[in-house]
């Protein structure tokens, strides 16, 4: 197999990151890269499409131990989820030309082991691509889980989700309360809600934006909440519950076609924006999921 | 019926407590009682026996407002779980002397409706009495609710049953983690504990008594790790369970009888010396289960 050495510009993080993350941590770099996979290994060559901005990548811009993720390596490229297409593979469960969503680099190819990197096949392209990175990808199997997996709703119950975006403020339209909590941003937020539980609520906990850039983080005060109300708050990982993916595809695919589910996004255009994108992310700058497009095929 | 006056003495809260309860903020005083059942009342008028000092009596010293308990009323004698034997009863369901456990009054009689009081009546008597206050009360009905019904244990899991006397230190005696944490402790020992926890772990919420007397609580900074360690933390009263009492009694009376449950009390002779029972509690005073006794039968 000829080797095949192409430019490629690449999101580097310079250093481990305290506090807010600023475009200045990150770097845009030219590398080059030899797109090809070597006799033997099972890698398989990807072009990068989109790449998804989370909150969760905050945290691996520090220098962590012992946590569920692992930090990013200064020097080398960040990593998180996209949407990217098989150039080259040595993996017999990928062929070229497939479109994949998994863990990728922040540069215009990557090379990764399918297992390691958990790429799922796009066999539905009749949806915008770019939704893999989103609704049809982890944030949309995470909202799946914690809400049907871990709370269990009932018809009629009230539910809120809380976002990054100081929406503590919107616990106000629950005069009766809240059945489930769709915990994101922990601290205060999580305090407010709370007390605004109603018996026997559930509170599905995946993270707790507000703290991410935090030195110390605040204390919760009102768990005793908990006791009273009978409220049953439970941590998760949408790593342990990827067997359920087709089951949700079948069910959210439907509705976004039908148009039943209305689906935001804020797409970046180029690479080159990408650390201006997920800084934006701890300043709610973001209407709807951001995305960053790197190519379009 | 004829009228019976006899005298009574009680324990009466003072007014409402802030900060750490003291012996002062509650009286000793003789007040008369009319031992009798009105025409057409259903009430029941019980001989208390066996008193028990429970730390959750702390918040029942303080104004309540939208609790799960009610605050005790100043000039008024406190509450509580107690033994008793029935006097007289206007309550089919209750004779002339039955014993009773239930929540009763800190005085030599009470006059109470079975119901709201939700007396149980105690069969079996080949055990101290003074257990109905505790193992075969609600305390321990607690303990096996928030074990077996909230945590769900395995076997060779590990568990941690907190306590109010400062037991951060024995964390160090799980070198490879707990699996089930029974929490009545709240603050700085929930901490300790959640960074302890091992992948998948339950907490059941029982209390949080190290929180009782502040005026601010201390804030829980760990649940982060809710999320790392996929960990269910669940609140719940023992009340919502009393179905599952003759199941309890069942399986709890063999084991004390046959010596495999030892179960230390820490007796308290005399109604006059309740509040200082009461009050060491706080301190970590007692051995064994606080109880008092006002009257052997």
């Amino acid at each position: 197999m000829a080797e095949e050495v192409m430019n490629n510009k690449q999101i580097i993080l310079k250093h481990y990151v305290e506090g807010y993350p600023k475009e200045s941590d990150m770097e845009f770099k030219n590398n080059n890269i030899k797109l090809n996979v070597p006799e033997g290994s099972n890698v398989v060559v990807l072009k990068n499409l989109y790449l998804s901005c989370d909150p969760y990548m905050r945290s691996r811009m520090s220098k962590l131990e012992g946590s569920y993720v692992q930090s990013f390596t200064p020097g080398s490229p960040i990593t998180g989820c996209g949407v990217a297409k098989v150039l080259k593979s040595g993996d017999s469960n990928f062929q070229e030309g497939d479109l994949v969503w998994g863990m990728t680099g922040w540069e215009e190819y990557s090379i990764v082991t399918a297992t390691q990197s958990a790429q799922f096949k796009i066999h539905d392209k009749n949806v915008p691509l770019s939704y893999y990175t989103g609704i049809l990808g982890m944030p949309g199997m995470t909202a799946y889980v914690g809400f049907y997996e871990i709370c269990s709703p009932k018809k009629g119950e009230t539910v809120f989700v809380s976002a990054a975006s100081g929406a503590v403020v919107s616990i106000r339209y629950f005069p009766n309360g809240i059945d489930i909590y769709f915990e994101n941003v922990g601290g205060k937020m999580l305090d407010a809600v709370l007390v605004n539980m109603k018996l026997r609520g559930r509170i599905a906990v995946c993270g707790m934006i507000s703290q991410y850039n935090l030195e110390k983080t605040e204390g919760v005060h009102n768990l005793f909440c908990l006791i009273t109300k009978r409220i049953r708050m439970e941590g998760f990982l949408v790593s342990d519950h990827y067997h359920l993916y087709p089951k949700y595809l079948e069910m959210i695919i439907p509705q976004i076609k039908g148009g039943n589910v209305v689906y935001v996004e804020d797409i970046a255009e180029g690479l080159e924006n990408a650390p201006k994108a997920l800084v934006g992310l701890f300043y709610g700058r973001n209407v709807g999921k951001q995305v960053v497009m790197v190519s379009r095929e």
